[in-house]
């Protein structure tokens, strides 16, 4: 008891380092207040110190990780750098001085992680400046004419009028998703010519100067963004859609071997596990695809991206993949659910079904790779024609499930008078239910997988036409041909 | 043949009008070319009108349908419109004169449509200028001792250090989601004084004016924006959230049954369809929950909530709500599927599924009742047992519905011989459960929803505790302790 209440008096202050191992602070009584005092200034340091320590190397594993981003990080250093050096030594370059910071703010405020965003600010800034500009000469112009009270009302009031004009368009979503920072931009400049308070002549100057140094600003911008290691839009969103499908795949894949292979030893296992959940990042992706589909629009044509590149297709493919991945949501929490079914009817449907769901995963795969390869592919009419023969024999299966309970006589002792037959084979057919319905909710829910699966792989095949991939060679184009007609007819296999 | 011909040289040119109406521009084959090229010019000029028409149609409907958009604009058109007025009339304030644009850029990039926001790039932008300029101002002081040439090493050195520091802060994600803003003005300003080459008395002139200037814009906006009606980033949230709670439980409550009153002419009526897919708005809303959170945390206390209201717990309930809706997603398009099921199975469980998927939206109602007032509910933990006791009920019901097809004679023949018997049975329960599987997959699902909104209900009540819920008054709080003593174990009835 006394030894009890010792443990629980001698409180030990741990503190985690790094490595994982703790160090214990054990207090020593005789110290007295002063070391008590000490002690928990040296953990308030040392938990500070961690948690700078811990934020770094975050950090340091982010950079180590994305090589890329450290890259951009770079480059922006770089870009001001230049910019800043050519203004500090300004004698040689007098006509732009005074103008100077507009060049160092278009970089910092322009100069983005991709190429697309970089030139979509850059085109924003260049036109809204100078429509902004165009129009505040054409009032202050007008507005010369008359007194200088008239002139502080007319203004005030085309600043009001304008400002919120363009605010509002900011909120239309076309505007909003190509234009928003031309709005901005324009505002500003819009505002800064009325307040500055020129003479025309001095504002022509003015505009002039600016100008310029907005296009210095926006194209060492431009280059340094397009020469070293870019960064396209366009070939990220394409990365990501590939990337995903293939995370798609697996997850579908592992979600069905995991729900027959249980008893394997298969749950639990860490990396199996990510592969899983793996359709939660294509859940997610949804914002980064609309931004990155919004920033490709403004690329030139880049390693096999045209400049019209269909990039609203793969929206819509990213919108299909989503589809698919919340049926797999639901796939999952229903192979995750405490439903228990009895080994023999999981046996007896488990082949079919792991094939169904190699075979849709396999369609996946082949349209990744399509994308991947930007090359029509020979063998996804096939890969859809297999696909939809699995789902037939997961049919086939699942009807004659059935049998199992009701024809063999180990399974259940067959009772002696015929009331009692009808009772009990009744009870053994609800029985028998209850262990198919989770089966049964698996299968339709891969049924459903394999509908929206067509869905990707006509938005893939519409894909390869608007942007025109290439057919593989004859060869395989051949081989297409022969073992088209082996596919049955889709749309009739597709439902029961 | 030959009116067929004349047929299809004569195309005729449509003009598609603004009500719906066409008016067509028939050739006059005696005009020639001059009449032509005035009706194609005719056709130009009236389809920029109208796309430019449809466009402000489509503006106008916006500003009628959301008012607050349109008050925002002019809050912005005032604050320009205050601060430019301000500047233009410098001579009452020469001292802040040079540096008015400061001001004016203050207003334009800081004003936001919620307090929040505002707040946040407020604090964002005096911060970051205040420690950009320290630091800069240090290193001058320091570079300056030097001549001219290690001067400009030092400061093209620096810039290039802290930019590149400074923007690789802004992907690590915690500084992004607060933070982003600052770092940008923080690169900003340190370059933009690395570039002045002022001397140190002259920078700290500078440094004074460019602080009370963005002093000035920032309390101006802070201003205007929390006393002119003010949208709060936090109450949006709150709203939002109960309003999609609602959507939801209309959307789980429609589908049911839609799928069981289909042949009563439910379907297809354009008010119910947008009820059924308002789920979609849950699943498409976790960007502007994110972003919402991220500012409310920023602001003061307001309405009903306080200044450290627990906004993380919203994007909890909002992403369990997701949970939700994935598999109403997933139910939906089991309804939608073609599996024709027969109306006898569908009716002997239509009303006890009807029951579950009603009880569930009382609940999610509920839920959107204790968020809209803020008080705890007293009717909740009813409601959940009355849920659970629909979906025990659901069960039994499924579970009966095999003695539908053995027992019954009028529904299947008594065969002659007991082989034919035997095999006639199995036909037949496989014909029932090819029937059942549906309304299996229907109940599995409607179970796994019931268990999520479970999740939901504590998520609910764990918020109600962070942000101290008022409880109801006394005589429900006693109705609610006697009907406590009625739910069963919940974590039993959950599943079989």
């Amino acid at each position: 008891m006394a030894q009890e209440k010792e443990a629980i008096g001698a409180m030990e202050w741990k503190i985690k380092m790094a490595g994982g191992s703790s160090e214990s602070l054990a207090p020593t009584r005789a110290r007295g207040c002063p070391g008590i005092a000490w002690l928990a200034l040296k953990g308030l340091v040392v938990g500070l110190v961690m948690k700078v320590w811990n934020f770094l190397k975050k950090a340091w594993d982010m950079g180590h990780n994305e090589p890329r981003k450290v890259i951009h990080c770079l480059k922006v250093g770089v870009a001001l750098t230049v910019v800043s050096l050519f203004y500090a030594m300004r004698p040689l370059y007098k006509d732009v001085g005074g103008n100077a910071i507009w060049a160092v703010m278009t970089v910092v405020v322009v100069f983005e992680n991709t190429v697309g965003a970089t030139l979509s600010k850059s085109i924003n800034r260049i036109f809204g400046t100078f429509l902004a500009g165009f129009l505040a000469i054409g009032i202050h112009c007008i507005a010369d004419r008359f007194g200088k009270d008239i002139e502080h009302f007319i203004t005030g009031f085309s600043v009001f009028l304008l400002a919120s004009a363009a605010t509002f368009s900011r909120f239309i979503p076309s505007v909003k998703a190509r234009f928003d920072y031309g709005a901005m931009i324009f505002i500003l400049t819009f505002s800064l010519i009325s307040v500055s308070g020129y003479q025309v002549d001095q504002l022509f100057d003015l505009a002039k100067h600016r100008m310029s140094t907005i296009i210095i600003g926006t194209s060492l911008c431009i280059v340094i963004t397009m020469i070293i290691c870019p960064i396209w839009a366009g070939e990220e969103l394409h990365m990501l859609i590939t990337r995903n499908m293939e995370t798609l795949a697996n997850s579908l894949d592992g979600c069905v071997a995991d729900y027959f292979n249980n008893s394997g030893g298969f749950a639990g296992d860490k990396e199996s596990d990510n592969k899983l959940l793996g359709y939660k990042c294509v859940l997610g992706s949804k914002a980064t695809e609309e931004s990155m589909a919004n920033f490709a629009r403004w690329e030139p044509a880049h390693g096999r991206f045209n400049f019209l590149h269909p990039w609203k297709q793969y929206l819509k493919i990213g919108a299909l993949m989503r589809d698919c991945a919340y049926c797999i949501e639901a796939l999952n929490s229903c192979v995750n659910s405490e439903n228990e079914v009895s080994e023999l009817t999981k046996t007896h449907i488990s082949n079919t079904a792991i094939k169904v769901s190699s075979d849709s995963s396999m369609v996946i795969k082949e349209l990744a790779r399509t994308m991947k390869t930007m090359k029509k592919s020979s063998a996804i009419d096939l890969l859809v024609g297999e696909m939809n023969n699995s789902v037939l024999e997961l049919q086939e299966d699942l009807k004659s499930l059935p049998k199992l309970f009701i024809n063999p006589q180990p399974l259940l002792q067959e009772p002696e008078s015929p009331e009692n037959n009808n009772k009990t084979k009744a009870e053994a057919a609800a029985v028998a239910l209850m262990d198919i319905i989770p089966l049964g909710t698996l299968t339709s829910l891969l049924i459903e997988i394999v509908a929206r699966i067509e869905g990707m792989v006509s938005a893939v095949q519409e894909l390869a036409k608007l942007a025109e991939f290439k057919a593989v060679g004859d060869r395989k184009a051949n081989q297409n041909q022969t073992t088209n007609k082996v596919i049955p007819d889709q749309s009739a296999l597709q439902r029961v």
